[in-house]
């Protein structure tokens, strides 16, 4: 099979080697990653399996192989390519540019036991970060704002610069953990505020993420038992927290990803929290930190065994509080086991 | 006039706030900011002059508002649309949608006032920034390792959470130096190490960009004036200095960008190190870390006061060593100005 593929994780699937200007070809038996002279050294060191090829003008280096190997069609990611960079590659060709959505994330939607092996290892990783950052927190944190509060989280999360991290962390007090992706603010951190934690981190390019909502009280762990002073906040947190569990005991391999998500939002709509319930149950998690399978009211996908995706049910009341838990689930011998 | 960008940065030039899923929309004199449920109670707190669309399908809501607004032709960057999404988007429209490269790019090649303020402030941030790391790495640096270093350079830059960085900063030792993107490894800082150090942060959302590369003896600074003790390194290190000490005295406006790029080329090749020099002179830097005008030797753009852009000569010889130096400047009244 013939494809091009443009995407960094999509490629460093390929090769075991990427950078944020690099091409992989497949044509026939040939393989060949396209990369420009920044990146060549790392390059010839890391890729595996395909030729290195150095370039100022990836797409027309592209070209000149794909006209060369008499191929007559290719596979491509419409969702990888801009449209200029599509027109770039694909103008007056004769080859045929065969569009094939998210080709790679499908090639990937399984995981392999290596795979799972280093999934299972940077989840157990970001799990102790969370233990780390509870203690430090504890020492340090209070009277902290969320700057300083992420920083901290970005410094024990990565081991102090040992590893890369999945997304910027979130570390976010009260009102606003009512955004779902809050950006840090002034507030800082005071005895028994709600504060809620999503953060990951990568190894071997393997993303973890996780998210805990705690009440800050002295001596506080990232764990999911929970008191809070609020009865309101409470409230929201069990269902919360029932919907998380309920989800990990009940998802099954053949089940459809909208019945997973049924799991969750059938719980927190009951309780009558179903409008703050504003995104998704979860996400697929693995090279992307969201790739498939999603986890939507909406998603036919069948969940196999291999599958690595998020459960992360939560509840936001603008300008009140937001509360998510989130754990990383692999599909193994039919049920979702806890990474 | 009609348009619509999904590029964040371009969006935040619009209307002041931006999110990693969102589109802005301009119809005739109506504007729309259109994202998720996620992002949309910040959304509403900081768009400027832009009502809030909230969406589950980013895409169709902009083809509605389109299709009611009564419009014929819309411009868009095909560089910022994906195949997929631009499909999405145009599909069965009965609107032309007219293709624009680099239309936002474009828009933010002059910089006005505020936003050179903004830039020198960013600038002057990220030189403090040079200097704390300098002390730091004096008392703690000597002995770690590439990843424990890269890490002190983010604390420092961000100033412990309080800044995003431009980029992942490069800390590079000896060879590793060598490659122009390279990416931390074991290798541990030794007294009188070459040592080179790319960083920059955003400040107000605009980026700073900054390189130095230092004979890491007692006490060093990241100034240009560096004595290494190999002879070969230092004509290196004097070529590249001079070549970014005459470019800088030398760019004007009404040159071409070629032209710039020739007033270091020149030199670099002259000295004999032509092929080692193995990127451009410079690029763009404003809301993104490279933007308009390319300062490359095909570059036949025109400079032009109020333009910001990089000078950073390097020379690069693989398995040994690696040297850039690399400023910000402004185009103002004619001259470059060191930001």
């Amino acid at each position: 099979m013939n494809y091009i593929l443009k995407d960094e994780n999509a490629i460093y699937y390929e090769c075991g080697y990427s950078s944020d200007n690099a091409l992989f070809l497949q044509c026939g038996s040939e393989s060949f990653f396209i990369t420009d002279s920044r990146y060549s050294i790392e390059a010839k060191e890391l890729v595996r399996d395909a030729e290195v090829v150095t370039s100022k003008d990836l797409v027309s280096s592209a070209r000149k192989i794909i006209k060369k190997s008499k191929i007559k069609k290719i596979t491509f990611d419409p969702k990888e390519w801009s449209l200029y960079a599509y027109q770039m590659l694909a103008k007056k060709s004769k080859v045929d540019f065969k569009p094939q959505l998210d080709f790679s994330h499908k090639k990937r939607v399984i995981k392999d036991e290596k795979e799972l092996e280093i999934l299972s290892k940077a989840a157990k990783l970001g799990r102790k970060a969370f233990t780390t950052l509870a203690k430090e927190l504890n020492k340090k944190g209070f009277g902290e704002d969320e700057y300083s509060l992420t920083y901290t989280a970005q410094s024990i999360l990565s081991d102090y610069g040992r590893y890369s991290l999945s997304f910027d962390p979130i570390v976010a007090i009260e009102a606003n953990a009512a955004k779902p992706h809050a950006l840090p603010t002034d507030i800082k951190l005071k005895r028994s505020n709600l504060l809620l934690v999503d953060a990951g981190l990568k190894y071997e390019r393997y993303c973890s993420d996780r998210t805990r909502t705690v009440s800050a009280d002295k001596n506080f762990i990232f764990d999911t038992e929970q008191k809070f002073k609020s009865k309101k906040i409470q409230k929201a947190y069990d269902t919360v927290l029932k919907a998380h569990d309920h989800a990990i005991a009940k998802a099954r391999c053949g089940m459809k990803a909208r019945e997973v998500d049924a799991l969750t939002r059938d719980i927190i709509t009951k309780a009558g929290f179903g409008k703050y319930f504003v995104h998704s149950t979860g996400h697929g998690v693995g090279l992307d930190i969201h790739e498939m399978p999603y986890i939507s009211s909406k998603s036919d996908s069948v969940i196999k065994d291999g599958m690595v995706y998020t459960i992360e049910p939560g509840i936001y009341i603008p300008g009140e509080f937001g509360i998510r838990i989130e754990d990383m689930v692999a599909m193994i011998d039919g049920k979702a086991k806890v990474l």
